[in-house]
């Protein structure tokens, strides 16, 4: 059973800075989400200030949505001093696999920086494990989803991975699979309105980012916090949607939902379990 | 009598993926409303992965706004990439006339890759079109509307322009005018509120690419459907304002109707006249 | 007394283009507060534009959220230029004393271009006024308020900073504190849920810019106005939250009550008092 008064309480009380290196398209969903579960942003991605500000912050959030060459170098200078002060890091590989340049990116990041979380969606997890590419732009590939037949096989790479990279794996989507290479928690959180706004995982890449750095001696259990946070979030924000509304409403609420969540609501709504 | 059923149909079935180089003001939107229409949205304007980035997508929105000049190259780049592909090619020439950069990259887009479509306001479709500078601004000179005094000659010169370029020319404002170099489309849906907002054309062009892109057989037909969708959802959320509402609520309701719209709405609510 | 009625009836009749060169991160909440204030707004960032943009504009406004060395050069080339035409220019030095770059952009920034208004929290603007760096990220260290401890030596340290730069100066927070080296303006509009949202201050400088454009023989009482009318904004937001609302619907109810902001308001609610 996991503690999440405790867990959701840390970052609600200790308010972590998180340093994100991040795209343009969903940066301001990512601040507005830190500020809603209790923690705090700063956007900074130029290398002449990276280690500057990743010094003064408790943990990082590299995320190479819209990577560009002057941001990259900037990923590898943040990342590198975080991990020289022992700071949580968190990768999200957005699109590896849809470009050589972002695979090659994150595969060099996961070389020479060592991350304590790696999220992302199935395909981006999969290329990144396996050297395999089918991802569809951004989004996984509508065949690519952790399901019955293939749970096995996806847990067995993905605690693999876990295994070589030292991190813990989330892999979200329909069915969510968080492993640290031994324990695997499958989330059954969420509602399909949220692959319908953009930035749902940008979103829960920086807030996890936060959920780690306040609980840093409880990062697996922190990191599946985070993840049933969100889904819980996007089955609240969902209930609330009249009959007029659309996805950007869906957005608000989502966000909204962040900001009220409760350790009472994540007792009560938590659909995960171990294996 | 245009086919809203079918051009809608075709968007939401086929769920086009739209690359996007564009600017980082509404970029969010322009995502959300790919998105609420059908469509899928990737944001990439690297250099060294515009290429790869256009070639799993179904078409391309070039959009000049913050244009830099790590961006220039990428849209050159993506241009090609998609004219070779025989993808979906749409310009924003956002404050074309506003500063020679803008001018002349629109420019030079124009005779280096092949458009199918360029959306623009009257004031930046003027500047391209007939090299006069008169855009204030993003916006479109007040004293720079299509309007009955000046209708002919806009249609000429919208009309020698489509034909020159080869593209479906589409000038946006309080009354829209579509041509294809031969049929003229006069639009009159929309409401004021929505010059109230940033973003109207961009997220429209944003939307036009996935509506050409799920219709390459009618392109005319659906950059026509696309114009009066916005228009329409435009009064939908209109309507929906309550008397503390702003443009903020504004904003996301449009992209709510945008989300929610549907064939038989375009067909009792559309204004529209072939010239 | 100040003229609410005729200073925010000049933002409305005058309508003034702001150049914005600011933040990836609230840019769109920029161009969005700007539209609802009654303002204009027009981003560009690259140095090749920088001049011609600022050129059409009637002011600008220079944020160094997510500075880079791209969009540094274009800061010290639009502020120059605008200098030349005598416009309005406004610095909000976000993150001064967080980093080294920042720090030393905006204090080369005050030297080499005459600002009209620089507006910043309290640790930023110390960081600049006095050399001292306490800034906790982009948001003041929660010990570094204006206080009826230091209210005193607050006042001699800002009023001695406009003195040396020739701007009004404006140190934003839970109590405001306005100063052009002579009048003290405090004001205590405003409620503690603006800091649960990313932009308030960076939305405070667009729209100050256009205050202040709009009412260039008054700026000390337009820039004190328009941070009265974000702080009123801020209430007012906070009246209409609901009780599933957070921190995104706070975003968007802020925006708009500054879209349906009337000078009555402003009078019957506005806290300031003169020093």
């Amino acid at each position: 059973m996991m503690d999440f008064e405790k867990i959701l309480g840390n970052v609600r009380e200790k308010a972590p800075l998180v340093h994100n290196i991040t795209n343009y398209v969903t940066v301001n969903d990512c601040a507005n989400i830190l500020l809603a579960c209790g923690g705090s942003p700063i956007m900074a991605d130029e290398a002449e200030e990276a280690e500057d500000i990743t010094s003064i912050c408790g943990g990082l959030n590299i995320n190479i949505g819209t990577l560009n060459r002057n941001t990259i170098p900037s990923m590898f200078l943040a990342g590198k001093k975080a991990n020289e002060l022992g700071h949580i890091v968190l990768l999200d590989p957005v699109g590896a696999g849809a470009s050589r340049l972002r695979t090659q990116t994150a595969e060099q990041l996961i070389r020479e920086v060592r991350f304590s979380v790696i999220r992302g969606n199935i395909s981006e997890i999969r290329a990144l494990a396996q050297g395999t590419a089918g991802t569809r732009g951004v989004d996984a590939s509508e065949a690519d989803q952790v399901n019955p037949e293939n749970l096995d096989s996806v847990i067995a790479f993905a605690r693999a991975f876990a295994r070589r990279t030292g991190a813990v794996i989330a892999i979200t989507g329909a069915t969510d699979l968080i492993t640290d290479g031994e324990r695997v928690c499958l989330i059954r959180n969420g509602h399909p309105m949220m692959s319908r706004i953009t930035g749902t995982g940008c979103m829960l890449s920086a807030m996890t980012t936060a959920f780690a750095v306040a609980n840093p001696d409880n990062v697996f259990e922190a990191v599946c916090t985070s993840v049933i946070a969100m889904g819980l979030c996007g089955e609240i924000a969902h209930e609330r949607l009249g009959e007029q509304d659309g996805n950007s409403t869906y957005r608000n609420d989502l966000i909204d939902a962040v900001f009220r969540l409760t350790a009472t609501q994540l007792e009560r709504g938590a659909k995960y379990e171990m294996r």
